[in-house]
């Protein structure tokens, strides 16, 4: 046995607890009975300190130290366990464990604020937080920028001055967009009738099934958010039913299909090792994303779609596929990030990226954040804010912590964007195909150019081998006017 | 900080770890892809790995020499982290995993064997794990009795010579009633139409909440063999639907309700300590046999369920409450164990107790177990075994290397005897209430006097202070004459 055999044994079973960790999630989400809550945070806690202890195990240190790499596998199972050791050694246990009580507490404090749009609740809460990760960032970053440090938790490799670049070229580009298609008029009315839960979960399985989910390695259920878990030979996704809004359920589960479907076309000889995963959070949504939007809202799928609703629903008021098209891609203005169409996204992402970047750097404090919230809003949005839930207390990401994973959102929309210029590219009868349902061909490209590496490259590589181009945001916005141009044109 | 609490702290971390291991377990059971085996099969490896290492723990050797018990619940935290500590460290690490690669193996090949009534394919499997069960059985012994050692996993502070005199009274008795019983003519024939599967299912529900099943801390699912899993605040079922069998759903589910009403009833201050669940295999069985046997086959108990069973599915051919008293315990021999009726269910153990200790005694080699098997069924059943699945293949438990298991089924019985003897002398009007479908009162009385205590106090000690009496067969006994005598009187 070699120093690398060694630590890749002892990292499988690392990879193994993992994946049992991600599974108590999904148990809690899904079939956990109510009254379990207590004990269920005293088992994850237990497994979380397993994982820790392994994570920063000084053994590591000598393996790495001895290991030597006879292929670009090697070479990428060491950079992703070097890549975890280092951050895991960096921060003091005491900051750790404080980190994780105070978010744990902060979660539920935020939940209830948001419900009872009470922000003064959870302005002092969320101060501890942002103290707490700052402290974390400055331990990780080494002299270096501190939100830069955080963001490779999520985004390895990408620096916030790239982002930055790249956001400030994006909206400029959705800010025109976005006033030439409201401009253009009303958006076609909102579905006007309930549609059954039965037939939501009936249609939505035959969509997972149609967009390549494999259902022998995994399962859907039902829960309040849409979730995907899991790596390898078991990629559980959720979705939820809405009786009004169907689109709600199908669009979860396309895009959770998409976290899926990469999960579960990752090499199998990748099972339970560091590559055996997505290659980061904005690689994975960028699948998502492709399989949602690029795919699953374009014209000819969309055509596809509006049968099989009739199918199953019978009429439900609207006409014909090309009107059924546009009522899926109705751009209207919202304060809510997660009901925003493909125009809007992106700019709700771009104003928490630069609000949460100036919180770290502590250029803007945690009192000040409403405001700065709602100004920016205006500006971008054109109106104002009218709560605090439909402002800054809507998210949860900032109550348990997460500064530095909402750019990846909208780099995985570039991505998705880059993807979709070279599957277009190398597959001229897509359109004909989506048509009838048929993905495999897309899915195909995507599995065979991407999904199959896992974390073998760093993200930006495996974006730019599989579409051939270094990411940038000109084909997003490309595709972007290109759809809502001949929707809305003026 | 004291040793004791290090020690308690420590073994809190274990105990919910061990709670995850048995969720997962649960998970494969109901909710799992079918696909996942392979990578669960490693998942649960490397929590089973864990769980060895803290168990086996050197400084748990050192707080146990330091710690310095105040109270009784202290000393039996103690004694049975002794207990623990001492039976994983006696056994050597590369025995203890070459008995967990080969009956992992051993249990599909099984189950493949049984299918196929093939006992030459399975014979040398079992007895490689003979061989190794008797090399543990050795090391755990310390020169001491081999399957004795053994039993302390199952029924601690038991031995084999105290159940060897109990169940050769048994034995005698329940031949006699036996005779008596299939001598009074035929019993009543079988229920003759399928039983829709919801009704199953909804009814199943409806009698775990009859019987104090808390879904607030649980739930219900189906599986293939029905189980309870769990411990605290997360404590779950299983059962099953056979169309034609809806008393195998009904008094499936009673009984496992009996395992997990135990688990939930423990007292709360217990939660993730050793204390935090049953005494022993044989105290549980005596929960889920007292629930489903002494309890839910009573006639009164049985008149409420045939009301109910009326109200679900409509007349289904027994004409009134005795007939179908009659019907539910209805005495017919057969080969297969998990179908015996409370006659012969004992009957079964008793031969495989014999069998198992001959096995480990090395006084029967697995070479001649048919035989011995098929011998010994013709004197207690007096029917020939006709296929090796109705034999010696049909149980699981020896291809796992469960030795010492067996003979705690027929304590739990006796156990139940024991209890319901007490029982019914302190709740004179408790089929008045069973009539009517009202189980607060008998399980109520479980949860003061015998539930809540959990492990606090030895097996044999757990059932003397709830039933006023040192465990004895004689309870047992006179219930099963008692109410067989009057269903079959000659």
């Amino acid at each position: 046995m070699t120093a690398y055999d060694d630590l890749m044994a002892f990292q499988r079973d690392t990879e193994a607890l993992g994946q049992i960790a991600g599974r108590l999630g999904w148990d809690q989400e899904t079939v956990m009975p109510r009254g379990a809550v207590e004990q269920r945070g005293e088992e994850m806690a237990a497994i979380e300190g397993v994982l820790h202890a392994r994570r920063t195990d000084p053994r590591i240190g000598e393996w790495l130290a001895g290991a030597e790499p006879t292929d670009d596998v090697a070479r990428a199972n060491l950079r992703e366990i070097r890549r975890s050791y280092d951050r895991n050694t960096k921060v003091p246990a005491a900051l750790a464990s404080e980190l994780a009580r105070t978010t744990s507490v902060a979660q539920g404090i935020w939940a209830e604020a948001r419900a009872a749009d009470d922000w003064a609740t959870f302005a002092p809460v969320l101060a501890n937080v942002v103290r707490l990760r700052r402290e974390e960032g400055a331990a990780l970053a080494d002299g270096g920028d501190t939100y830069n440090a955080l963001l490779q938790d999520y985004e390895p490799g990408a620096t916030a001055a790239e982002i930055e670049a790249m956001f400030a070229e994006l909206r400029t580009g959705l800010v025109a967009l976005r006033e030439r298609v409201l401009g253009a008029g009303d958006p076609p009315a909102k579905l006007d009738r309930a549609f059954d839960d039965a037939g939501q979960m009936a249609l939505s399985a035959e969509l997972a099934k149609t967009f390549g989910y494999h259902m022998l390695h995994g399962r859907i259920d039902k829960a309040v958010h849409p979730f995907s878990s899991g790596s390898g030979l078991d990629v559980r996704i959720t979705t939820r039913t809405v009786p009004h809004d169907p689109f709600n359920c199908f669009y979860s589960t396309i895009h959770e299909v998409g976290h899926a479907a990469y999960e579960q076309g990752v090499d199998r000889a990748y099972l339970l090792t560091p590559l055996g995963r997505g290659a980061s959070m904005g690689v994975h949504e960028s699948q998502s994303r492709i399989y949602e939007n690029q795919i699953g809202r374009s014209r000819a799928f969309t055509g596809y779609l509006y049968n099989r609703m009739i199918a199953t629903f019978g009429d439900f008021g609207v006409t014909d596929e090309e009107a059924f098209y546009r009522t899926v891609n109705a751009v209207r203005p919202g304060y809510i990030r997660t009901e925003a169409d493909e125009v809007h996204y992106n700019l709700h992402i771009l104003m928490r990226f630069d609000l949460e970047r100036a919180l770290m750097a502590g250029d803007l404090a945690v009192a000040d954040l409403p405001g700065a919230w709602d100004e920016r809003f205006e500006a971008d949005f054109g109106v104002a804010v009218d709560r605090p839930s439909h402002g800054c207390l809507q998210d949860v990401h900032w109550s348990v912590g997460l500064f530095g994973y909402f750019p990846t959102y909208t780099l995985g929309n570039v991505y998705a964007g880059c993807l979709h210029e070279a599957l277009r590219r190398d597959l001229p009868d897509l359109d004909a195909e989506l048509a009838e349902g048929h993905t495999a061909g897309a899915t195909g490209w995507l599995r065979d150019n991407l999904q199959r590496h896992g974390a073998l490259y760093e993200p930006q590589e495996t974006i730019a081998r599989a579409s051939g181009q270094e990411p940038s945001v000109a084909p997003l916005l490309a595709y972007l006017d290109a759809k809502f141009g001949d929707l809305y044109g003026d």
